[in-house]
């Protein structure tokens, strides 16, 4: 059995479709959950509003392509997403448990669109892969971002918690 | 009440030991997996040595702290790793799953040492830190290469899939 490079682009976008489901499900919970970094919320509030852009670029690479995304799996995702942040909200540390996540989870992002840019050019839909290396940017600033405000989150949340503050979230 | 940075740094500490048996369990398994991807196989195999290698240097940073790591947590991380490769095996295109899914733990490992270096500073742990920051390259370096290996082995997933060989693993 053989399967054509198009067909593989169609599979991981629908993956790629499902995850950005998932992605809004994390940053709502995140956003609803954190009360004392406000820094961190703003650009959790910015990179959803990224994020519903990235979705609706994918329905058209999908429109493109002649396919449709596959809503069962992106269902399947969200509650992943949610049992996710649920367990994190049981630990006293949530939001480091998130930033560590998050910043995971963007990179996971980052690699998948750039196995995408790869399949659409081997399949020859230039448009598709530039749209994927568009997202794939963006993907790769969040992870930077989280990544430089790690150190300074961390400093936030130890003198908060040494301090007798709510530290949490 | 308040937690001072040294708890949090111990706490952290136990969580990175769980989170390497965890890669043990990841690493074992692709090995075992891998057919027609040997470079990969072979850069996972000396990832494999460097991570037991990093699971001593914790078991000294605990050592130091006078504390020990958590077995129990340590074993739940195992039956995910577990279950993680079960769930890519069920998978058409297992090598490429594997592939984001290491990348993006490999990442999650140096945001998790990049928050213990800063917990051991402020603790004032220089030995931690330094230890901490020697594992946080290696897990960067494994990312790195991960990554620089992405579009060519996505090429070579893509060939073999278009070609009737089997891609899978």
């Amino acid at each position: 059995m053989t399967t054509q490079p198009r067909d593989n682009l169609i599979a991981w976008l629908r993956d790629a479709y499902a995850m950005e489901g998932q992605a809004v499900e994390l940053l709502e919970r995140q956003i609803e959950r954190l009360e004392h970094y406000p820094e961190i919320r703003t650009k959790l509030q910015e990179h959803l509003t990224e994020t519903k852009g990235q979705r609706a670029a994918l329905e058209q690479a999908f429109n493109l392509l002649g396919s449709d995304p596959s809503a069962l799996k992106a269902s399947v995702m969200k509650v992943a997403a949610n049992l996710q942040g649920m367990m994190h909200s049981l630990s006293s540390d949530e939001v480091m448990k998130h930033a560590l996540g998050s910043y995971a989870f963007e990179q996971f992002e980052a690699a998948s669109y750039q196995a995408l840019v790869t399949a659409a050019e081997q399949a020859g839909e230039r448009e598709v892969a530039s749209t994927c290396s568009t997202i794939l940017r963006e993907e790769q600033a969040m992870a930077a971002w989280l990544w430089e405000h790690l150190p300074q989150l961390t400093q936030l949340y130890l003198q908060r918690s040494a301090s007798g503050a709510d530290a949490k979230r």
